[in-house]
């Protein structure tokens, strides 16, 4: 279920308040503000719970603060069902996706990004940076492969870079990192050590998503395609924090406006980027 | 079942006493702290031996003798269904249970201490610390993980410093903290030595309760897996122990209380704490 | 099915043999001394047979050479059918169970012995000592499970120490002792030098009873855990050896008392080992 | 579904045109030129859509801008659907079966190339280069093994010494080369350090698609086989690439005319590597 | 199905030769001689056949000739159907059994030899050597299990020794003795190096005789059992070899006693034991 | 389905042309000379597009020309079928079987050649030796069994020094080879180095056709398998080509007599091998 952001938020919010008599001191957009996160259904509710309080206290109008305790009732059954991020979460999400979007923007082969969000969609999808192929190719050059997945670490290093401290939050991007990295050493013959030969081959069904890796090789071999996976992971990873490294302050940019504005589009994106001082330092060495 | 505690099995043996006519020997909060672990059934059953053992005497009232003999008979029957701890048991759970949250306590992002218990509510579980989450949160920091080892391994550790002997209680503890530093090193990028790559996954079904962890890796890596979990968990537990070793006093009091009282509220239990004295010591080598 | 002891066989041979006019040489408890492992059919078949022996003599009395002729071939045919256990046997089993008496009396945290028995009560287990539980606790100490598998492996000591020569005969007990370092190691975090880590767990069923232990390691650390165990478990050996080489006399008086009686109490094994001479030799160096 | 090529579509073209009245400046070829991979279907659909263009611009003849027009819409539709190439995808592949083709001529022993073709025919093969088996021959001598590896790898290697990249499209090349040499290696007796023993077997069902390859040898030997295997594709990678180094300027009009043509006979193939120059270096030490 | 003796052969030949008319030089103990392994129908045969042969000839009595035809006939169908021995067969056969007898006689603690044959009785068994167990005991020392060993492998070491080459004749007793050693290393606590634990178990069904054994140890553990027991069964061997050396006249004569008369008693075999020569030398290195 | 040779093929050939005009140029021999591998259906459809051939023609009898356009008709779609062997299949089998014989004539102790044989009878077996065993033993020594492999391997070491390449010819007994000796090694105790124990078992369905290999010892003694394998097959393999490289000029005329005759008895190739000139060299060392 796709869920409402800021300005979705406050326009269903005067849909349901219209029929309400509201004091003056009512602001919409300071309700919407607080519930990132909440669907349609949450915000009728929110209304109706503040009708209800001022009623309680006899008055003819909702006030502001009527809002307020209605905001909490609710919040509490949401936070409960664990629908709702905390605020450290929607930090860390945010950072997480910027990092995703400013690794994409340099490099020329990436996808574009065509959008980037911290309104969670699914559970388990915090936020997502979407990006549009360029063509519908089935052919991938072992640059293009290498650029995907220094993209997908982009996420995991923002929040190394600018929260000091990693998270669960990286979990899927590293499983999928992983497995390009094995493809590509194991199957597409693009190992610097181990030569042309097919190492590994997907067994079991698709269907029943009972797939497994099975090893066609010794466990020596097996060795050598961990260090090797585990190494140019590290080289594509420091690939991704440097880059984020010499862009900090566009990385600041697009995640401060990301917490404010829940979505932006990738010129958006790209335009925080550019207004953002790039770091005059060489190189860094990490 | 919930079994009630000192102050529950008071009540509930003079609700059943009530009918009885009592000689003024005869102390009901006495015999409630012989009691531990016994159901409404057990203690409404002890009334009867009483009142029995009264008549067989010929006796008019039921004396505190009677009592003690109707306790004698009932609990060598609960005690041969298992249903009971012995002293050092109750002990021993009681400095188990100190430990875990005297070392929550000394965690600012530890999730606070709700209760601490040595009622036993279940087959199996011989006493329980419960924490309340701060938030709803699905993203852990690295560091709220290990604050989350530290606090498991509490229990162990606080039986090793004041009993001075290990003993299987800690069974449970040692599962569920090697799980969650395997997944940090396996699966959530967050080895110090293996770099980023996703080395494990959790095959089978979760609803049949048949799920393994199926390695993806070799047997050197899953060497340096085993290392890198032993040396990390070691580490973990000389940091519960040292958080411990430093508050002694305080250990002694928690379990003290806990025995005496059962059931200590985290708020009782961080008063208990602030009123222990502080080892003034430099910090412990181990 | 349980077997009667001497005294019940003499108590069930007078039984049967009140109808029987028996010749004044007749000394049933010899004949009972000579019936070990019988049940109450086999004594009444020897009770006949001795009867029919003397009828076809054509005597008037049942003579005691009619019962020594009635036993050859009453246990000829249970001989064959594996019931009956060889001289050899009995003295082994005699050693054996005493030794596990006798280490058990050595330790103050060792349940106390209730009775040491070589009648053979089911197949497979042809002698058998009995530990009643101190309580019934459900925690145990790493020192309160060592014990149990020093007195496990008491048995074979006694076998080692006195026959000289080891046999079949501990095949179960080395299977226990074995499980439970194994466990002490891999799961209760008793290792020396394995760490905290939980590193095998049990699947299967125990209802089919399908359980396998599941190794959660690498092969490094199985090896590690295979030496541990072997070295722990010879330690424990030892230990038991040592003790029981300290009290020779003790073994060779309860050992024979066992051969005469089959039964004893153990208050009659303590009292045995109490009145057995000490060796007074500082203690031995293996 | 077969696919037309560049004269076939052209004639399709014609064939649907034909009611419609076009303007002068319509060349059909130009279109047919622009419509690689398209199927009779499609093309009517151009046709179609160029019609109704020219009507929207209330033409009385269809231009060639029209048939652009509907170029643009047509192609939108087929790429999202997957079924067109882009244009680095048709050259990447050209390249590729260019490869096949002359490695393939180099050896006197290799099955004859009837034909190459870069007309994706099915779902996952983007090209082919068909070779007629000079004899239904059941056994194969070392060499002819060899040189069919060979001729595999030749595609990769085109890829790599014109394109400078490697890419996924030698995914299938990959695995059938390494299944030949395996093959040589474990059980035709044709290992170089491993001597005659067979190492492998291949189990399961080939009417179900299940088989494997089981291992009936050491994990020692195993990596022996790896190392075989690794060296040996290595060693054939580089002949081919030789062969191909050598004759640089075939491959570029081999290719160049797949890129034109689309498809090549055998002979067409031969006649371009002819007329190309050979390079008059001594041979390349790599 | 068991079959005949050369004295159960003549005299089935004499019941069956009744009817017949025969001429003087008929000696059926020289046919019973040629018909090992035949069993009552086939020896029916044989005179049937040569009642025919002299029929055929016009004889009014059967000749001796008569029944050599018929042995040739009768031989070659058997022979076919695989139930006869070859005479190099019989003599290994003989050799191989004698060994295991005789390694018996050496142990005063091995089970008494009953019956040695070379009579095949079951498709599979070509020779036996009956042991009669001393008594029905169930706990074996270790002495008593490595005494089992060396008769078992005393078999292999007589064809040697006599023969001076081994065949596929000692299959099942090496399977045996194997299984034994390995049981005592890793069950029973008699290995030399490898300390107490249980190191192996037997999983699986003996009902539906799909068991096998399963090991719970780790890889280098398995190597040191693998060293342990082919130690073992060679030291073992070379006992059984050493005392049969010592004992070749005897061997000889035993072996030759089984040619001629096809079975022996453990009596027969003991005096022949004793009317050989036994060697003069020290005893052999080897 | 049996196919005739040389001989047959005439014979059909000329039954069914006997309702048939012929020119005085046909010569059926010279057509049977060209039907390698055709039944007897083959042959008659050659006989009938021969007269249709000459029909066509409009001549009043069918010429040799006839026959040879039928031949090229029918063979083509045979050839299709994979029915035919090409003339360097032909060759190759003619000297693959020829080793085998010569290799069995070498040794006194193999089975007698009965037949040797280069017409394919069943799908896969392009050739065969046939050998008949002396007798119907059950035992086999060592002796025997490396015997056996030599021959089984003489196949290849004849290919290899006459055709001076290996071939996946050799496929099968290589298979057989390595299976033998694998027996000899890990179940008959005629390893030279890993002395008496058993190894391996056979688990599975023997009907069902899913034996496998069960292996009963540790990776470390697998690889000491692998080896003593590995070299005793190369020794096996030396002595084959040893034997047939003394008798070169006997490996040219069995093969050349088998290309002609296409099937020769035991006795021709010993009377072949007799006749051809032994090579007066010294043995070689390879």
């Amino acid at each position: 279920m796709d869920r409402p952001d800021l300005q979705g938020r406050k326009a269903i919010l005067e849909v349901h308040a219209r029929p309400v008599p509201l004091a003056p001191d009512v602001d919409l957009l300071q309700v919407a503000r607080r519930t990132p996160g909440m669907a349609g259904a949450d915000l009728a509710n929110i209304v109706n719970e503040a009708a209800l309080s001022g009623a309680r206290r006899g008055a003819s109008r909702v006030s502001q603060a009527d809002f307020f305790d209605a905001l909490d009732r609710v919040q509490l059954g949401l936070r409960r069902r664990g629908v709702i991020m905390t605020a450290a979460e929607r930090r860390r999400v945010a950072y997480h996706e910027a990092g995703h979007a400013l690794v994409a923007l340099a490099f020329p082969d990436a996808d574009p990004v065509e959008r980037v969000s911290i309104v969670a969609r699914t559970i388990g999808a915090l936020g997502m940076t979407v990006q549009v192929p360029r063509d519908d190719r089935r052919i991938f050059t072992e640059g293009e492969l290498t650029t995907r997945i220094t993209v997908i670490l982009g996420g995991r290093a923002a929040e190394e870079l600018s929260l000091r401290e990693i998270s669960t939050g990286a979990h899927d991007d590293l499983g999928k990192a992983t497995g390009m990295l094995r493809e590509m050493v194991t199957r597409l013959g693009m190992s610097r050590k181990l030569g042309l030969p097919t190492l590994t081959r997907t067994v079991g069904s698709p269907l029943l998503g009972t797939t497994t890796e099975e090893r066609l090789c010794s466990e020596d071999t097996a060795r050598e395609i961990d260090e090797e996976v585990r190494e140019r992971l590290t080289e594509l990873y420091d690939a991704a924090r440097r880059i984020l490294d010499r862009r900090r302050g566009a990385l600041e940019s697009v995640a401060e406006a990301l917490l404010a504005r829940e979505t932006l589009s990738g010129e958006e994106v790209a335009q925080l980027a550019a207004a953002a001082p790039a770091r005059e330092l060489a190189p860094s060495a990490a």
